[in-house]
């Protein structure tokens, strides 16, 4: 597994001087995503692609061979890397056990053949792997044709449109962000929505890996080698069908870090559409969200809930449920209360001393319960003090913060001491108010798209 | 109404000339909003505010009296405007019922000395109304503070952080943005919520009335208003508490036009949180959402939800629940058709003569279920046929676009010739495709942030 995340050298089977072709593609990505080993371009036809000499077959062998060839023609490149003596392989070609029972065969003549000369087999089917490679990336990746990239957002929240700025070169160095986040996918494409997102809010990624079609490496594979990983924090992993369901769980309990699951497949249709990976699991979800419950995976039911829930557990540390809702804006801070309870959150009315200083501070028009609404007409200098109060109050294990509108710094530099100085968990939800942004940026306070949603972040990291 | 919604004057009360105060920027908004009729400013303090002659009493009648003076002299205020003939008045202060007994006393007093006048009066604890005029806006509203603008977002779905833009002026022209769509709304923050949303998601705005306390006018005489007029198209209510449950039923059952609602205050924390709007209604929520459903009112669960429901109604036509999920993207496609069945759309699998063309014209491992799953590798001069037999397939009402990262623009041109052709609707979740994009917005077809959300909004319009 490791020559799949940390390979030293990497052979592209399927090289391409012809720039409409993938293979053209993942040689461009692999050479300029910052990958600092060895590159080999496999190509019997040509003598050097895109600047590096090609050679018609592996002279010695690289620890993880890639793989863009037609179907048909996989099984000869396969054969070639574990003829070098090559640790690990990742097919990306289609064509395989998703197609029907010929597939499959094919499929379990590649893996037969990894397995004897002792390489580890991925996909095929699949996207490849994006990883950390000292202070670059190794994009070992693909897709059919490339977007635009354009500029970097230099705004976690609300972004500007950016496309396709994670390939050819992943657009974001490897320093930049915090989080420590991987993702595992049956699904090429969701690993497109995973770097979107990751762009988006500001996530730092550690690891992607496409399993597709599972032949070899499966997801519990993946999982039980992040979970040793360095430079993982947070686990995500996207599955249609589980290849052996209870050897997943096994594998999450024993895993100390964070693990969500966004499983798809759960309706007719949808377990229809994902046919090809029939796993043991599939079709009786029941028993499986039962088993993430006791092994405490947080399973998400949509992928906004899946990149809310990776973001809080990249940011926060885990605590109680019993959390404050604090806010100047009433409606969306009852939205936020709603979606609390909801989600199993308990909203403890504030102790008598935090009651007493909201009433001191704020107009006698705020409101001291749970949502705690100081109201825009609260003194700018109002807000340090009464903010610190509720998160020193002991009913409150964290704190739910929603802001519309009043952009008065005092407010986030309140929140962001009070965070800083008691270590308890806050999500928020705020709009139009970028300075109060700024200062919840800067402590790492995760800041959702809707109060619902920093709701859904709370209950992410809140222990039982 | 009429007055509240279309005035031909108006007059505000606590105009100021201390920037800092509500009563400027509220002057200002009204005076910068492009509102073409007439206005004075009562302030018997000044002989003129932001270039306007001050009077300290109205001296003859306007339509409109927005009042932003303090609770403790809103009565005179309002006594004033009785006493010169105004038709309404919006009374923007907070500290009124909310705040207890006493305050609502208060209010009480508010609507019975409008009621003796005959004026209708809207509040108090509101944020005022927006509502077009002529080719501008009548901007009656305020927020305390107000964010920087930054130039608007010429693109729907991926916005830049744009601040407050619609403070002191409105940033969008009347006639840029089809949609109609107006909110009614308890609280005024989540009109804050509603204009970044209609800016994000390029909806067209009609009518936006803060009711806060309702004293007077409530959520019932607004929608009654608003089945009526020629400007709006769909109806969003954000409600804590309904005034009058049966009353405001029987009006949405008589509203030809869509209705969306999204009902706050259902837990325990966040009814306690909306206790100054104790309804009739509030508590017992499951009989609300019986009678919603056999008024046809559609009910929207976060905020999302009703902000997704709201983009779809104003973009497509209402149509049947039997859906095509048309991807080129696996794993994201198998989320839509997970959260579809979930929503209670139904997923038929094609007719005979779609299962042919697309076997035609896509690779073999392309899926022809429904999903239908193209591939990326699907020629681009295939997608207009295909896509075009999907949408003549007669087992579908309408479909789900979902695209991450293949921007080939015949993919967007086949996906819009053909919702066009047929008018069925079509709802897409499309990502790092900026080409497809354009070609979608140009027709009018709304793009989601998720690929549940796209099945979402695709039910916000599937009738029974």
């Amino acid at each position: 597994m490791e020559a799949i995340f940390e390979p030293r050298s990497v052979a592209v089977y399927g090289a391409s001087r012809d720039e409409r072709k993938l293979g053209h593609v993942l040689l461009r990505n692999v050479t300029t995503g910052g990958f600092g080993g060895r590159v080999v371009a496999v190509n019997p036809g040509a003598a050097e692609v895109l600047g590096l000499p090609a050679v018609p077959a592996l002279e010695e062998p690289v620890d993880l061979a890639l793989v863009s060839v037609p179907a048909a023609a996989a099984q000869a490149a396969v054969a070639d890397a574990a003829r070098a003596g090559c640790r690990a392989a990742i097919v990306l070609a289609s064509g395989f056990g998703e197609t029907g029972e010929a597939g499959r065969a094919v499929e379990q003549r590649l893996a037969a053949l990894a397995g004897e000369a002792g390489m580890r087999l991925v996909g095929p089917n699949c996207m490849g792997v994006v990883s950390r490679h000292g202070d670059g990336w190794l994009n070992g990746s693909y897709f059919w044709r490339l977007p635009e990239p354009t500029p970097r957002n230099p705004h976690p929240r609300v972004p500007p449109a950016e496309r396709g700025g994670w390939s050819p070169a992943i657009s974001w160095g490897p320093r930049e962000r915090p989080g420590g986040v991987s993702l595992v996918s049956q699904s090429g494409a969701f690993g497109g929505m995973f770097f979107a997102e990751a762009r988006r809010r500001g996530l730092g990624v550690a690891r992607f890996l496409s399993v597709g079609n599972c032949a070899d490496v499966t997801e519990s594979d993946a999982l039980e080698w992040l979970a040793g990983d360095g430079a993982t924090a947070v686990v995500g992993l996207f599955v249609e069908a589980f290849q052996d369901g209870r050897r997943f769980v096994a594998a999450a309990e024993r895993c100390e870090k964070p693990v969500v699951v966004l499983k798809a497949g759960k309706g007719r249709a949808g377990a229809r559409a994902a046919a090809s990976h029939t796993g043991s699991l599939a079709g009786r979800h029941g028993a499986a969200r039962a088993a993430f419950a006791r092994a405490g995976v947080v399973e998400a039911d949509t992928a906004d809930d899946f990149f809310d829930a990776l973001q809080a557990l990249a940011a926060l540390p885990r605590a109680g449920r019993c959390v404050a809702v604090l806010t100047i804006s009433g409606g969306p801070a009852v939205l936020a209360a709603d979606a609390a309870e909801r989600l199993g959150l308990r909203l403890p009315p504030p102790g008598p001393a935090t009651v007493r200083l909201v009433r001191e501070l704020a107009p006698p028009f705020a409101a001291a319960g749970n949502p705690i609404d100081l109201t825009p007409q609260c003194p700018p200098e109002g807000f340090p003090p009464a903010i610190a109060a509720v998160f020193d109050d002991p009913a409150f294990d964290g704190v739910l913060v929603v802001n519309c509108g009043l952009d008065v710094p005092e407010f986030g530099r309140g929140v962001a001491a009070a965070a800083r100085r008691t270590g308890k968990p806050v999500a928020a939800f705020v709009l139009d108010v970028p300075a109060v942004e700024a200062e919840l940026a800067a402590a790492g306070i995760p800041v959702l798209g809707s109060p619902e949603r920093a709701a859904a972040a709370y209950a992410a990291v809140a222990t039982r």
